[in-house]
């Protein structure tokens, strides 16, 4: 249940409200209005309801995601980027960090197409135990002066809870791979942090599981989270590694207030495929995108198949400004 | 089996390879391309390996419709459209044709949105044998006149063989529904007309099965084809009716010569989700949109919610014509 | 709306309903239940209400297949067999139909194994044009022969309204296959027959389209209808052609009385995984079950790989009938 | 590549495979089969090629858990129940451990169906952060004492890789969730105990996604490894929540030593259909079965709707073991 307060009542009414909910249950405040997880009307006491201008009965679990509950849009503030306002945000770099010198010329690249975050694996979740695994610290350090040298900001995935405290030192985004969607501990403990959470959509993830999802990190106390579209698993995967799901774009816009971003790397699989995916992406109103890019592809230590080469980058990223121009224009 | 004559023995090798092999087996022909259904290159006589070029032996089942066969693009016309050129072919009208005055006005409104061809049901494949049908003939001419009046083309379905003799007297483009797409007989007796086809792929339909089924029409003579994506069906469907699978337009591209158009309106099923699919279907590189229009969205006799008022309509084409520009410019 | 009329007013009841809905709607009766679609409580003059034992206002719209309105098992009776009723049905035979010797002897088989119905196709709806497309009236003639000879039961799949008239001059049950659920002209045209009716679930239709699609049938008058479960498209096919979901067995059986069949070779695809799948069929309380066999798969005209070896398939089927029993058994 | 040397030259041959390769990529032994990643026949010395009987070059990914480089099955032993074997397990018990008296009661009767292992989950991995989040140690106590009561063993989820120590003083079985299953740190963290391992199959996981998930275990050291098919997510999920992939258990066993356990009651999510599929997996070759019951479903903490009651699970217990009989007799 949600309560819209008056607004000349909403301190009071606050107050009230935990006093008389707060230690039976969860009860979450956004300016004037007040979730209550559990609470029927009938529960409300007289001198609230007399401060109350709405109650909001028919509520998703993922209450503090909901737009019920916060009705204007999340803009999440990183050192050189905003993400989630007016500007279109490219995050650009290699699927893994693979050398010192490495990230930092794909830094320079990705910057150059106009991305404020490079972005780089260290803990790479591979399907098999016997691929390569990341460079760990070692590369968090190389990508965090990729991004110092370049004047950007850097986003690198955590697998793994016992590895939160380590990566924040070095990143300015969480990523939270597709796999982990759903690892409730690891979302409980970038929660806990201040640092801003990419949250990847699971592979067979409905809208709803991902929302709840987001929800798990918001309950611990972070809400500087954004939520990444990067294709579900399907009937058809010969050609396209995914099926990129564009329609969750405007859908996740109407029902969540987290910026959202795409991922068209990941969706298809195969670089020939990116280009016009990363245009269709901006197209459906996403607020950026994350790109996977690499010098000599056919060498990379991950994913190269998908990798964009400099050049295909650089025309790629021009025409998503201006597809994003058009589309937000009046 | 592909041969590619050497261009000064066109005539002669086509000859020799009907010769050799027309009454055992189906030979197709595309300017110095024969396509030998079942041969390998044991079976070719010398003479016609000296005329030879090239042999391409890794074909697919569905030949006439892949590049290997007819690498350049099929373009379609119709008395006022050009299908698979440079333009963008926008199709737009009511799901169903409901009355003489009201396919005629929703026409005239296609047309001020730039649209070429009116699209208008009058055989409706309905989930539910108790819900409306359509109109039958009578929808057939009320559409033919809305059509005539705009100086427009018309598309419409054609459910049944037994069928499309009749259609064939009004409409300029067959549209085939995605639960016709593997009715055999429907698409060879399409096949036997020199009218173009609109093939919707299935729901649940992949890449390959659409080609096949494409195969069918063109193994009749009839190789006027557009292929359409309308969503698939996939895991998620709370939201939206289907999944846009927009990453089958750039590998449709990549494997068929055939125009690929992007219809929004069924896959997502929602009417406020139709602008950004359309703004993504045209920036995912489709040739061409169809959409569903209507002015009184909640009468209408079939698929209200998913039909776009005149000036929602408006606003999008307007859009969708200028992110094709962005995407096809240099 | 179901109106369940008083036993003593049964008669009166459903002519005053005929009376006063049979001109703007449909109107279904199955013993002392009515079904009017589209009416609303408050259409029902007094005399009807008086009458009435019960309402029941939430019904599916494939009202006639619904156990609401028959709440009755359908038992469907061939000349040799009894389908819906305790004994379990084994159907067997060949993919195709691909001579007359060859299907006798398979048929012969079939029955050695406990058949009382032999199986194969005489029009084969291929995913390519140019794979064998079967006998046509010839095979069908083999199958009657075949299936005469050994005191069987036929059943045969028709692909086309067109060959109705035709395929119900030989066989016993239509088969209307997965691609073909939503061929609405093709149901219409077997419900107008008197001849059983086998619908194979489409690839990716839910249980409420196959509900809808066998409605079709039943709203022109045929309602010896039976259910096959084939296997669905899902993500995963690497190892078997199709998901076989077998939960739909009891899914179905709750909400519809039509009896429900089992293929479990189409739903792997693949011989070896054939055995264990009838196995789990027959234990999911299935009714029946149609498999085809053949005595050399690998010169099999279609579908070889999934075929079960004579030997194989007497095994098989001794377990199935075992499993029944106990599944059965108090 | 897997090299299967000489019964008479397997200590030399091992010996020497090890030193040719165990410092530059991971060396696995079975017996007289040893895989060596990544290697090649050319990488191989003469002295090894000699003692060599056989070289499998075509090996999945998931090296050490295929019937490749394992022909024979895993058998794993637990205080009193032997998975793997000729007799069917049974895995009883309620969603949540609940309170000390409720999972004792609830083991009594699981054990009174022929159970020999207790299920019951102490930490619960819930869609939303507001759900019933589970007793944690407590509960592991009570379920612990309940085992030893009835002289049974137990199994429970372990959650988090921060729990597994503390887990593994209680469990017998630790089990892995499907929304863990590509968890790779937790999977890394369990196989360096010496405790059996049950992974579930994860919502869209393929096959060989969970082999190689299992492989991440087995990578580590531990090879108590045992597969539960628990229902996959696709299109259809109005009557079922999730698809019960039988077809997947035949396929398992032909790929994998593992033993392979059904979980009818996640697969279907209602208690009334998880009879028929309880029978359908016995049916379908698994060697045991996971499934929840519960004396009050409607007061169950978590999971309710699918939880048999005594009555029911005792009656579908008895017809699983005769079920398993037939289909393993002669």
């Amino acid at each position: 249940m949600i309560i819209v307060l008056n607004e000349n009542g909403v301190k009071k009414g606050i107050a009230a409200l935990k006093k008389s909910f707060a230690d039976k249950t969860q009860v979450f405040v956004n300016g004037n209005r007040v979730a209550v997880q559990g609470a029927v009307k009938d529960d409300l006491p007289t001198e609230i309801l007399k401060a109350t201008k709405e109650i909001i009965t028919d509520v998703p679990a993922a209450v503090q995601g909901s737009r019920l509950f916060h009705p204007q849009d999340t803009i999440i503030h990183t050192p050189h980027a905003v993400i989630g306002g007016n500007e279109f945000i490219m995050m650009a770099g290699p699927c893994s960090v693979e050398s010192e010198e490495h990230v930092r010329k794909m830094a320079a690249i990705a910057k150059k197409g106009g991305a404020k975050i490079v972005r780089g694996g260290a803990f790479k979740p591979r399907t098999s135990p016997y691929s390569f695994q990341g460079l760990g610290e070692e590369g968090l350090k190389y990508l965090r002066e990729a991004a110092d040298e370049n004047e950007m900001d850097m986003i690198t995935e955590v697998m793994d809870d016992e590895h939160v405290e380590m990566v924040a030192k070095y990143t300015d985004i969480f990523q939270i791979g597709a796999r982990n969607m759903q690892n409730f501990s690891l979302l409980k403990t970038v929660g806990k942090t201040n640092i801003p959470v990419a949250l990847k959509r699971g592979m067979s993830a409905t809208i709803d599981d991902l929302l709840n999802a987001a929800e798990y990190i918001a309950s611990e106390g972070n809400s500087q989270i954004m939520l990444l579209e990067r294709g579900i698993r399907t009937f058809d995967n010969k050609y396209t590694r995914n099926t990129f799901d564009l329609g969750a774009v405007p859908v996740l816009q109407r029902l969540t207030h987290y910026p959202v971003i795409v991922d068209p790397s990941h969706a298809v699989g195969e670089w020939d495929l990116v280009t016009p995916m990363a245009l269709a992406g901006a197209a459906s109103g996403a607020t950026g995108m994350i790109v996977e890019i690499h010098d000599e592809p056919q060498k990379a230590l991950s994913d190269g198949p998908q990798a964009l080469k400099p050049d295909t980058y650089l025309k790629m990223a021009q025409k998503v400004f201006e597809v994003h121009q058009v589309v937000n224009g009046k």
